[in-house]
């Protein structure tokens, strides 16, 4: 898996394209990539990363970007969601200044998506927008790495507060998923076979009949994954960069998965474990709304070959969870706005949701775990 | 002045393009405008004012919009630079949340610059960014609404925290002025004659032939002088939205402005204030550097005209204003990069100015005061 092995793929936004290199030892090969990603050496940058994750890779990537040519600073943040907050972005901005970064420098994530979204608002809003580069070292951040959107929670609501802000390069290298934990390649494959059930019923089997070989880490089945779940988020991305229509579709599970992570509190679920839940709950929804028969059947087997949760815990508050959709970012102009499948591989945005078809739905998954 | 007597132009930048609306009794008129802008009524707006302005003519605001049609919340913050803060900033997000702002939803700004920037920055970072409507009430403002360049302060450096947020509107009830102190009509004066200086030695020249009107608040030449300094900006603006190269041109004195702000402590000088002083800074500069004979007399000759200060007080610390214009954001790859004027009425983006000579100029401008 070295660099030969590496494919690019490019996310086109017109004068803000951006290359998605996907491969092994890409770390070391840092500055060349930032090289030709047109990142120029005279400012310092900053990599930005968790304390999960610098401990494993940062002290490889610092050396690699200084042996290029770069100067470099960086900043270690608590791993986990509660990093996403003003608190720790404003204390990003004043290492950012002391650290002398200008408008020609760049901010590097070095990390998962809380990584990503945090440095990513950061260079969106320093100076009112700088350079950034995502080097993911989760499965899940194949995800969050395209796409521009960026962000920190609120107390009120995850990724109230953000901006579109699209990378330079995202510097994928597979090697570092290697030390993933297997709760989170679990919570990473949610999102990568979430683009099947969005827009591609034959990889959303692929991923289901490859569910092993992606669960060990198995490097070939892994680049086609990832590449083919960018490739598909890139397309999408493509068609509607600041997500006025086409784009909400790739909030699929999530109107319900965001619900969850705020009502069982930022932290008890990862990520992608919420979608599972909110993916589960769409098919359901979307399959008592005329969509094919065995949508939902189907949609769990497949979450569930990804050993992913698709019920829910009998004492998880309904209400609360009502609640909390009706702060989410979804609704608009008053009016409950879901994505619902109609068959695997297919969505669509309805805007007509009642929201006792939504409560009925999560009781049903309350059921299914009763009976599990 | 009412309506008949409006004037509306346009920024033009592609699909952000949008208006500005000059004249009288606009205030009353809000609805309407909002509405031919594209501001939907079904999700509320949020007014953010200060406790200033808020007094005077927050009410009619609320009324008029209410009247119809829309539902508006509002959140009055102190006036002054201290409200361009983080805190202030979450506060707003907030009670955003609490009132169910959504994307569909506009923020309006009732104030001045600071308001400007704390609503657009709130704006632009609220799901990622909704609409923004500018009501100014200053002169100053005349400057800031037009543009799109919103921020917050960092405790370290001024504006350090923003976006580019375009608005939908800017709605410039010229009657909201009539109430302005005398000291902040001439801060904001300072930004009018900017434009002449920068670009246009015609309406430099109507500046200092027309100070007495416009210190006066006389509606005609306020009128045609927002206008034409509205005109100069969009124009700068149209051709480069995010400050890549000639943008830079309208930082004419600010980059001491800022450091003289700072030094000072945020709030002792006006902003208006600290930009003449830079303005002279920089005509002297510029002189020296073999700009057109005169550049320095008359440029400070306009600025008195206007009863704007073009000295500093002896006791400023003149290694802490070159500090503090390091951590500006005007540097860019280690060089300091200075606006220069060469005439009246054109300056250049100089990248090669020695600090040795802006210490020295800033020396001169202390000088200057014990002589005055």
């Amino acid at each position: 898996m070295r660099n030969a092995t590496a494919k690019t793929l490019t996310v086109e936004l017109g004068e803000r394209s951006y290359p998605i290199v996907i491969g092994g030892g890409l770390l070391d090969r840092a500055a060349d990539y930032l090289r030709q990603a047109g990142v120029p050496d005279k400012s310092p940058l900053m990599i930005v990363s968790d304390d999960n994750v610098a401990p494993l890779y940062l002290e490889r990537l610092e050396s690699a970007l200084s042996g290029g040519g770069y100067r470099v600073v960086s900043a270690v943040v608590p791993a986990g969601e509660q990093s996403k907050s003003l608190t720790v972005y404003n204390d990003l901005v004043t290492r950012a200044i002391e650290a002398g970064l200008d408008r020609s420098s760049a901010i590097l994530a070095l990390g998962g998506g809380v990584v990503g979204d945090l440095a990513g608002f950061v260079a969106g809003t320093y100076m009112r927008g700088i350079r950034f580069v995502q080097v993911p070292t989760t499965i899940l951040a194949h995800d969050s790495s395209v796409g521009g959107k960026v962000a920190v929670n609120h107390p009120l609501a995850k990724n109230m507060i953000g901006v579109f802000h699209q990378p330079e390069l995202v510097l994928y290298d597979v090697d570092t998923l290697n030390t993933l934990p297997p709760r989170e390649v679990r919570a990473g494959l949610a999102e990568m076979v979430k683009h099947g059930l969005i827009w591609d019923r034959e990889f959303a089997e692929w991923c289901w009949n490859n569910a092993p070989r992606l669960l060990d880490l198995e490097p070939e089945a892994l680049i086609y994954g990832l590449e083919r779940g960018c490739a598909i988020k890139a397309q999408i991305v493509s068609r509607d960069e600041r997500e006025n229509d086409l784009r909400a579709i790739l909030n699929l599970g999530h109107t319900l998965g965001h619900a969850i992570e705020a009502v069982a509190g930022y932290g008890r679920y990862l990520h992608g474990e919420a979608i599972a839940v909110g993916m589960a709950a769409a098919a359901l929804l979307g399959e008592e709304r005329g969509g094919e028969t065995g949508l939902y059947a189907e949609t769990m087997l497949m979450l569930r070959a990804l050993e992913l949760p698709v019920t829910l815990p009998e004492d998880m508050d309904t209400e609360a969870l009502m609640a909390a959709m009706q702060r989410d970012k979804k609704f608009r102009e008053g009016r409950m706005v879901y994505i619902v499948p109609s068959e695997i591989g297919r969505v669509e945005i309805a805007s007509d949701v009642d929201a006792d078809a939504v409560r009925d739905v999560i009781e049903r998954l309350k059921e299914k775990e009763e009976s599990s």
